[in-house]
């Protein structure tokens, strides 16, 4: 009974959390069992992976929690007038939580992995800055345009955000692993230990994400994106 | 005449049992076809496999048995009461009977197969029955949320879930042939005769979704996730 | 003018040729290009192919002919009563001219072909025949399902039948190219010469999807796979 | 306060600009990582990648320029009196805008390229731009028929109109790169220097686009594809 009085105002952050888990252990699950036994889910495999657990948790989770799993979309979010500021810490909090849980399950089952998913940039630092805060621009652009469109613009959603993760991760996944989101970048380090260039990650996302926001304020009508639709 | 009277109460059971033998014949004739020419298809060719007939079926299928075809997911759309439990052994009968049918429909076109796409783990049973348990839980959770959601949402279900399925069976699919399901394991393991670590597809599925109706009932409003929605 | 009246009445059949041209034209162009460039675009590639441009086509022409583009399907709505007999044989030459076109411009395209995607299988031709036999029984399960279904499910008609052939090509394509429509068969066959077992590809989908239909009178209310919905 | 009011009136080219730059970007850019990296990516992950940015542009943006991306697609627009003929420069300039930010970014992040995406057939230029010709055909038919059809069908017009362009740069990407696009064909071409056969990428394309909306005009009711639906 007290369980369930806590847990009634908890809906939104246990969505976050499950969903940031299932996302987390899927796509890093699928670089982990691919580098485990010697590449048999592929480049492509792997990308289909990280696209369609994205597009089948905003389905599940969409209308409990807003489906972000991602500290930068909560944050641009917010900074669009969309989501209150008084919520994004808690949200982050629960997504890096399942984002560690997920990574700390990955390590049980696999302990013979080293990396775990970590995104470590296979080209300089400030080319792999550029790189993710562009993929995370495309990202929000989508997800800001779809989540202030027509109603039926909004039942494709999950597709349409879904594939924009599947198609960056396919085509950027080479040099920078196209994370794209913070919490998605530090669970995998903290397990692996592998940390170089972490700090872009952090940033760039947050940065792109931002910039989509504004974009969508030169594009949509009256103050859509800045909180008035 | 007397055929049609009885076949008047079997519209769910005829679908269930048409439905899983589809998604049997498929899915696991893809792996089948996949070991007889040597690896034509591919891994994720046979993934791609599973998630669209599971998507398929569904369309086909969803407005009149519900579109279980898992003894997992009717056990546990039971338990949150969203289903009558006396329902759910004639259900697992026709799913069970239907596999069969797939099983020895491959068995009589591919005879020089030895797995028909049996699932047999290549990790100790202690790591695959995690992870089976896991993926089923990330599976009925996107089941249980979809089918509970609005309207647009449910229209979504066929592409969410089957793009659970896809993206479980291609990252997972290396360590467990990420079965998911009790009848899709036990049917090639009678015509393969291989049982290797059958039982741990028999338990860990129904407790995987089980947990994820439980986890459902944290993140609904009311009692939706049980029964009362 | 007169040419327009011409075409008044013709817009069905029109339809019926434009996509059957495209459908083909795409299919079996991408086995032709994998032929001749050495496997370039490899059997997920061309499973892909088929797939999505039967479901384009179905949403750019569904609501005009109803998007057959295959003998098969027109032959078992009309055995539902969908669809008038006396259409039949119109869409029919219309299908196969379509597909004749495709074949040679092909031809035309790629003179160093041998095949131009002529469906010859490699098992022996009673297996081959149970299996098209069953490939085109799940296509047309899930067409009729689907067009008998609600409005909601109907939406999605061309991402479920356009799955189902993106998966049969998937996992039949390495025994018997997964054809399921005569008229697909029978242009490549015509440009390239290669009739070997011809015959099957013209009968046995005829027959699964005549068996779908049955199949559907049992799973449906009333009458509403007997033309009556 | 004056930057604001310019963009009021901007909002459709700063759609297009964006739009254009995000498909330009990562389409070319899957090109362009394979080539630097060997071939990580491959020609089934390009061809994804292609598709599924054009669909989530589409869900972006349809409902604010229309989601042209592309000057074929603005002219044959405005040959079917859908769209203005005085917007179609406007429209064409940011679009070849938004492509030459794509392929710049993508040079000063990849010096090492040499193609940069460039259009260039494998094949003679006669029967290149016979392929052109027909794949734009083909979308623009989709395009057309998608965008005139009913409003459940306009809801798919992203998955439809991306998995064309999948399926084409899946098939025909070996022989002509399947541009179907003068200005994705234009950009890289700048800037990597490589102009062989370039007019017939510009020329096709407008040819084949216009084909299909005659074509339309023989299958659609009244003078729906003549601006009048």
């Amino acid at each position: 009974m007290i369980l369930d009085c806590i847990f009634v105002g908890m809906k939104k952050y246990i969505s976050e959390f499950v969903g940031t888990f299932a996302l987390i252990f899927c796509g890093t699950g699928a670089m982990t069992i691919n580098e485990v036994t010697n590449g048999s889910i592929g480049h492509v495999g792997i990308a289909i992976t990280w696209g369609l657990i994205v597009m089948a948790m905003i389905y599940a989770f969409g209308e409990i929690s807003g489906a972000h799993f991602n500290p930068a979309v909560t944050i641009s979010f917010a900074y669009a007038k969309k989501f209150p500021w008084s919520e994004v810490p808690k949200y982050i909090v629960f997504q890096i939580l399942g984002a560690l849980l997920a990574s700390f399950t990955l390590w049980f089952l696999f302990p013979e992995s080293e990396f775990y998913g970590a995104t470590i940039p296979s080209t300089d630092a400030m080319r792999a800055f550029v790189l993710e805060l562009l993929l995370t621009f495309f990202l929000m652009v989508t997800i800001i345009n779809v989540s202030t469109g027509s109603k039926e613009v909004g039942v494709m959603a999950g597709i349409a955000i879904g594939g924009v993760v599947l198609l960056e991760a396919m085509f950027a996944g080479p040099i920078t692993k196209a994370s794209m989101n913070p919490a998605r970048s530090l669970a995998p380090a903290i397990v692996s230990g592998h940390f170089q260039d972490i700090w872009l990650y952090m940033i760039a996302p947050i940065l792109g994400a931002l910039l989509a926001v504004a974009t969508c304020k030169l594009v949509k009508d009256d103050n859509c994106c800045d909180g008035d639709c």
